[in-house]
């Protein structure tokens, strides 16, 4: 197992949050330019979106892990799997590197390379669905990371491409990448006041997919740990 | 091999079960909501019903075999490959996992929590095509875990992409599932009147498909198992 | 390895090329009934058929091969991998097969069990079209069992969402597939007339592909072999 | 390890950017002739390109590599792992091969075997979307190879699926394919004057992919490695 230097960890999440940024946001003015049936354009941001996670999973996962989330480090420092001080470079880098992406997707654009988002999200549904969303995304990559490690890239764009349609919300699913989309007024924004229901919605989403998957994955090779179980 | 305690697996069951109504329901809400175009509110109901099944089958087979399915647990119980208390409960747990799932769908997009659906689905060409939806299912599920048991969540996802369209209604191929889309009065939902026709067709196709893969499956490598295929 | 009958490997080929006829056929009435936009018809074609070639290759090529195309059997035959005599049942078996797929999606979706097809498919844009559409087939088949033998359903699947598009005649490439679409007056159907010129422009795509890919694939391990290309 | 002649991976550069062009001009022309919706006859380009891409670095890597593509030849050039000859001879190979490619899909639909494109594709916006996607190109292979060399041509594929939507330009990413593309005026088409900018974007985007790259995959076990690093 090779190391890397905090410094490359950071870049590589960085880098990755500003390419799946850069995806959302890019591909979400794409969209809304060619087309009037809004259907569409969903389709037409989720598609990449879904395609770049599996890429950017597979290159940098062996670097950083490839959380690009704070929702998802948050999961990793409480399961104790980094350390503190690891979890806050890497929430930094995330929001960094996820801001560049929305600056580099206005500039290949030709659109103003900063703009707040006028797009309401707000409200009871809107909440739900993004506690639902992180939720699943949570139990997908913990699970995903117990079961099958090789196949976590493909899980997590696969259900983000699903959680993009069966959320009210579109599944931002995600702090770092919702305060990227705060900075764009186009398909895929979303008001600044509007941020902090989505990330209070996302981070209760993540923790009850940690209780929930870190009950069920505790399997029950012995006895003793049936007796265990029924005190739970 | 792990084994998991049966209040873990039923958990697995319903929320798997739960969560793939969910999306099928959900993005044939948002679908039906962005778009006039039935053929693209079904491909934004087609693409994530196929994305969520790869991961929930990749992330909960290990703890429960992740059928979600009535029918499938139907077929593994005549299999002798899971006692009938076990189906009993499984069939349960999707059950009600699957209209937890309609509800949680329902609140995500503020609709009322449960409604009767006033979809008409009825009729000889229906019912053909849930049986054959359902032999398919069976035959990929069957074939797959003899031939290449990792590639399972992927042939089930595709599978179920395909018959989205090639079946007349749309594959639910799932008792479970049927019940639970009876609940929404939205894109996906079924007449509950419809519901016997369905699961009826669904199971009788499900038993031909055992019945004919385990026909096509037996392997000729010795003489006496040749001897042994001439007496069925 | 095991070894299957003749008479299970036929009903594998006739029920793989039948469910691929119904997927064309089926999903190809579906799409036309719910959708104007033609090239939405011809997405809703093309996932469900890429997506079941996935399916049916990996579950029934440990018994027969999954040829499921004349095409493709006749190469196997002249590479003598396989006998004229179980060539010819496997091409009968495929046809079989192949109408009853469209009599099957007929049925389901309350059409006449068999039909003419009045869509001229001619001229000499679309004989190359097909030309090309199985040339690229079997180097995909050919080169991926060489490499990566397990890739190959997926491969094949690809090849074919790519071609439905590329090719002027959305890639037919299979002379079982074609006489079966013959008897559909639906959106994948082609007039009977227009057969011979696609199944003769398919067999020599095809023989073209092998000789290229064998060309291709001959690797320069020693001296005597550079030798030898030089010949060529 | 087998090795196979120059003219052998010349033919398998120059047949692999053949059906690479041919898939994107064929796909192009199809989606514009069906449909008068920008984003769907965009994805009905996208789509098909992501595919082929898939089955073509598969089934031609082992022979030459699967390059395809000048800007990825010049950086394993640069990386010393081909020499300068077979690296010309690659170029040379991959731009004949693309623009019979683009002769090819002309043929199949029966347009003028060479046309000059009149479609503008100039500014910073555009230049700059080269540079990314070129960059974002180069980095997908070269970790890819490093950390997951079996699911490259996947890699590949999904990276250019997500490119032709995030960019602006819709991520040519290589100069053979765009000075292919400058030979036909349909959907995929490149003003001959607009090729100089669009073709030093993308050497400059895979240049800096390339050091940076290579920058974060240089591991740090041990200090003396560390200490190397500080050099550069």
């Amino acid at each position: 197992m090779e190391t890397y230097s905090l410094s490359r960890r950071a870049v590589a999440e960085a880098l990755g949050t500003g390419l799946l940024v850069a995806t959302v946001v890019g591909s979400g003015v794409m969209a809304e330019t060619l087309t009037k049936d809004t259907a569409l354009a969903l389709l037409g941001n989720t598609l990449p979106t879904g395609a770049i996670l599996v890429v950017l999973i597979t290159i940098l996962s062996p670097i950083s892990g490839a959380h690009f989330n704070p929702a998802v480090t948050l999961v990793f420092a409480l399961k104790r799997e980094m350390s503190a001080r690891d979890g806050v470079c890497y929430v930094g880098a995330q929001i960094v590197g996820g801001v560049l992406g929305t600056i580099v997707a206005h500039a290949m654009f030709a659109l103003p390379l900063l703009e707040a988002s006028t797009k309401v999200r707000t409200g009871g549904g809107q909440w739900l669905a993004e506690g639902v969303a992180t939720f699943g995304l949570v139990a997908t990559i913990v699970a995903g990371i117990r079961f099958q490690r090789t196949a976590v890239p493909w899980l997590v764009g696969l259900y983000i491409t699903a959680a993009y349609w069966f959320t009210a919300s579109t599944s931002f699913a995600n702090p770092a990448v919702a305060i990227s989309r705060a900075f764009t007024n186009t398909f895929s924004g979303i008001r600044p006041t509007d941020l902090p229901g989505f990330i209070i919605a996302e981070l209760c989403g993540a923790l009850v997919g940690m209780a929930l998957i870190g009950w069920l994955l505790r399997a029950d090779e012995t006895k003793p740990q049936l007796a265990q179980e029924a005190i739970l």
